[in-house]
């Protein structure tokens, strides 16, 4: 599974206080450890409270790409901070999100055009995220066409059908699911699927989030999940993504197969 | 889910050692521990050594009757050790199991039909297991057409569409899933569907085994699985199991849901 680290994020506390500071070294050891926990690829979010969200993003992305060329998904719902990330970044970079409103697509997609950037596109519009897997089928493909239009490769897409905490939305879960293995109809080739998959657990008890959080790729990655923005370094659940994708015949069986693929990445 | 505890079989030392020397408290011990640990069935299986496997079958369903008036499936592929379990049976009892052969289920249907068992239906003849859902598929078919012939009620009727090591026939696994999610359209009310769980780690790394067996339940318990044959005593795999169920809204959302689950049972 192409993992996100989700640990650059403003909302978290360690976070919001290197923002602050201009502690560069928090944010060099955050991106440190999650590419050594098997993050592919990592999550850029100012957060919520930044007072001038625009620079913020730059230093973050500048400060990330002092210690690591891998990909970074810009996380901001602002179009000014959108650029400003996409811009700053060297590596290759995601468009981290998309979702079915026009203006939306209209704006963002010639960005990622532009950035050569992979897409994140949400199945939800201004009337909300649908309750069922067609309601959210039917903005996926709304996204889908619109990327057509600007040109983009479709296997650069990554749809997220939106997981709600099940705490509140236990309803919507198997929807997801099904959300996520009919994507893969789509278009040919296939838009790529994602979750921002902590947010199954939040509100949930802090001792059995890891657990739902497993569970759920488990069955997501059964669904056909490609990818997820995710806490790289809890390791129950990357054993958990890389088993479910061993089932799934995505890594080939080898007894030590969790060493195996913790070597071929130079893991820790 | 329907829990099946599995470990009354005499493929385990223990067991077999027990089952040499008569000595009921081994058997008594474990019925009473997979039941405190969430069992909702127990296997019952004499195990490959038996000398006189009808004798032992009846010795042990009565040692197990004797603290426990749950569920037993009597696990055995031979007619006169069937019958003497069910007869020895006073509890509800599943045949353990019968699968497309004409003579198997000519044979065991009406046993099952005499001693009100529910059935275990495996996708396997004389040919063996087919390689994809399809050929399960159709198997599972032919085993739903014959309990109907026999006035069989279908939702006495567990499918297993026989999980194989992964070690060996990682190929298999998606299409097991797959058989799964089909096997609920067979009929009206559909048949439920059952695994011999711990058959997907054999071979594996001991290290690896509850891994592979609980990411895997999440995956079958998200396709549709009903029922396992498991270790009920794995903690960590029962927990998998709940997570699993509560995802697909089988239990209603509560914070504490695994003691509210727990609780509900009277479980340890």
């Amino acid at each position: 599974m192409f993992v996100i680290g989700e640990r650059i994020n403003g909302m978290f506390k360690n976070v919001a206080e290197a923002i602050k500071k201009k502690d560069k070294a928090v944010i060099h050891d955050l991106a440190k450890k999650q590419i050594a926990a098997g993050a592919n690829a990592l999550d850029v979010n100012v957060g919520p409270s930044s007072d001038n969200p625009k620079e913020t993003m730059e230093w973050l992305v500048r400060s990330i790409s002092e210690v690591t060329d891998i990909t970074l998904a810009i996380d901001t719902t602002k179009q000014d901070v959108m650029e400003a990330g996409l811009d700053a970044c060297k590596a290759k970079s995601i468009v981290n999100s998309v979702n079915a409103n026009d203006d939306k697509l209209k704006n963002l997609l010639p960005l990622a055009k532009k950035y050569n950037s992979s897409i994140i596109g949400l199945t939800m519009d201004k009337s909300g995220i649908p309750k069922d897997s067609e309601g959210r089928l039917e903005l996926a493909m709304k996204i889908v066409a619109s990327c057509m239009e600007h040109g983009i490769d479709i296997s650069d897409l990554y749809i997220d059908a939106v997981i709600l905490p099940v705490n509140v939305a236990q309803v919507h879960v198997k929807e997801v699911l099904k959300a996520i293995r009919e994507s893969k109809m789509l278009a040919d080739p296939a838009p790529k699927t994602i979750l921002g998959l902590s947010n199954v657990s939040q509100g949930s008890l802090s001792k059995y989030k890891s657990l739902i959080n497993r569970t759920f790729v488990s069955m997501a990655i059964s669904a056909g999940l490609d990818a997820a923005i995710m806490d790289a370094e809890d390791n129950d659940l990357m054993e958990a993504a890389i088993t479910a994708e061993l089932l799934m015949e995505k890594q080939l069986y080898a007894d030590s197969y969790i060493g195996a693929y913790k070597k071929s990445r130079d893991l820790h």
